[in-house]
């Protein structure tokens, strides 16, 4: 199966978007193999979705600043929907400041709510991602793929225009969407734990 | 955690159509599960798969002695979009009457050509769905489901118009597509073997 | 857990709708439905994995109040190797109470030092299953199945000797051992966050 | 996390085997990726447990052949227990040569009846990796993963000693085991179609 093998390498050294995609192998034509959204999830794929998510927040916070509170609750409303598996189902969603009786947020209006506030039936909520964050930086402890999912952990720091830093333990889970992207079907983040 | 035990309980006189979906328990709140197109496949949905595939050959052959060849065609092309996964990437197709060197049909086309034939690239297809099908009896040696995919072998027998039988040996495997229905990656068919 | 069992074997025999979570089904024969390791996670699975969670947290720490700390050592080994998947790879552990740069324990000796402390080389571990846990009392406010993998988020509360009550938001994942029983492969611990 | 995307390049050009693991990225050390049981199956993965078959197909007969039957069954046993997941659960199993009422299966002495013949229970089975096979050939029409699991489709030619060929349709499934070894759990062997 040489043709197979010569494409494998290939992809070995295209770049990380290429990584992700190929599950099939075709030993009777040379065609590039075709994408399969029932592929297993990679190690780049997390770490795109990843990028994608602290680009988010800072992209809701920058349109905060400069276009207000209604275009930053659609650009909101675009990464709920693009970047976290609410449409496909639940989704456990842990934030960072949330507290009972509302710590869970498995709904995409807790979710929408804890992000750019607004919400009567979230009082407490003021809006995380419009506090002004800009920059942010994700280490890994870790990336376990079990096949059609995915699970990452690790730290999560953002900076806001000022130069304040925030870091969090976060915890992501994935799931392959039907349009072949990854989305978040778990999210726990939580403050360091600071002894007394 | 009562509130899910009892939903569960709920689940299991539903009809079958209701017992594929949850994935997902709220302990919070008392409103139905929401359904998760990445909850692991059931026996139930691969039955309903087989059913639906059945009844899709049937209809291409009656639409074809009613309506002809441009109305058959016409139905084989949605049955391979809703029922088989040739949008979400290969499908790996071994129809029982195809010989080498088009044994496979790992694209659409060649699945569309072995269906209703009258394609110039698929010199041998005639249209297998084309002879009059009316009805047809799945039995099943066995239903394996691993996760988000399954699988299923056994006999599929098919009768036609005037009552002539085919029996074949059959294996399907299924993941669920993005709109979380069942769509098959695999589908092996071939005669019973005859020994001379 | 009986009752799962129980429900196992009456399924075997249950029509098509009932068939929901067994991951075999024969048409030919009566015979029960063979368990096989690779079937999908059960929500039932799952919360029976929480409940030995919580059993041998309050085991550790009994034993540790009675027979004392190298018997209690010897049982953090065991629920180590029982309930988590240390021995299958990587498990992406963050404790309610460590501190950078020991936050995350991706390995069991760092699981176990957290647990029963004594290990030089995580100075800051006291041991937090030895703080005297008598009972517990999980509240999912979740639990997703995404086929070979499962997930669950909520609160877990326990309770000391003394009656001393501490609540904390848990995530775990789950994936399916060898055995075929259930290990956490996925677990972050946090205290609520509480507002100043 | 460039120490991560390093060392996915190494892998990238390393060997078949090496492929095969990794699905765990840690960027606190510069250890290797800890092997996971619950890693996405590999089309490496695939193809070697395809050659492996091979192998144990003229291991077989060449133990026949040279040590007799008993010999020849207990090789057939290892490979049943090594290859295939009847350990596991069921196997939907359709050799290439038996007839109803026996076509199928999924037991393990069903399968051992039909590779070395000699139960009286499958009284048309002649042993079918008795018959002086020695060496073959795989050739894929595709590989499928699908994450925990794989499915293959293409053609096996196998040669006796004789140099008669024989040359077959065939499909497998592949989960992995609780060793991390890939087992097959689907195997649909057929002739190919002769048209009269």
């Amino acid at each position: 199966m040489k043709t197979f093998k010569t494409r494998l390498l290939a992809l070995a050294v295209a770049p990380a978007a290429a990584l992700a995609t190929p599950a099939m192998a075709h030993n009777h034509a040379g065609a590039a193999a075709p994408t399969a959204t029932y592929a297993p999830i990679t190690v780049a794929e997390v770490e795109a979705a990843q990028q994608a998510w602290g680009q988010a927040l800072v992209a809701i916070a920058t349109e905060y600043d400069t276009k207000g509170h209604a275009a930053a609750k659609k650009v909101a409303e675009q990464v709920l929907d693009s970047a976290y598996g609410y449409g496909m189902g639940p989704v456990l969603f842990k934030p960072t400041l949330t507290v009972t009786p509302q710590t869970f947020r498995t709904s995409r209006d807790g979710a929408l709510a804890y992000f750019v506030g607004g919400d009567k039936t979230y009082p407490n909520d003021s809006g995380f991602a419009l506090k002004g964050w800009r920059t942010f930086k994700i280490d890994n402890a870790g990336v376990v793929v079990t096949g059609n999912s995915a699970i990452s952990m690790g730290n999560v720091t953002i900076w806001d225009a000022k130069g304040n830093m925030t870091k969090v333990d976060k915890t992501w889970g994935y799931v392959r969407g039907g349009d072949g992207k990854l989305r978040i079907v778990l999210h726990h983040s939580s403050l360091p734990y600071s002894p007394k």
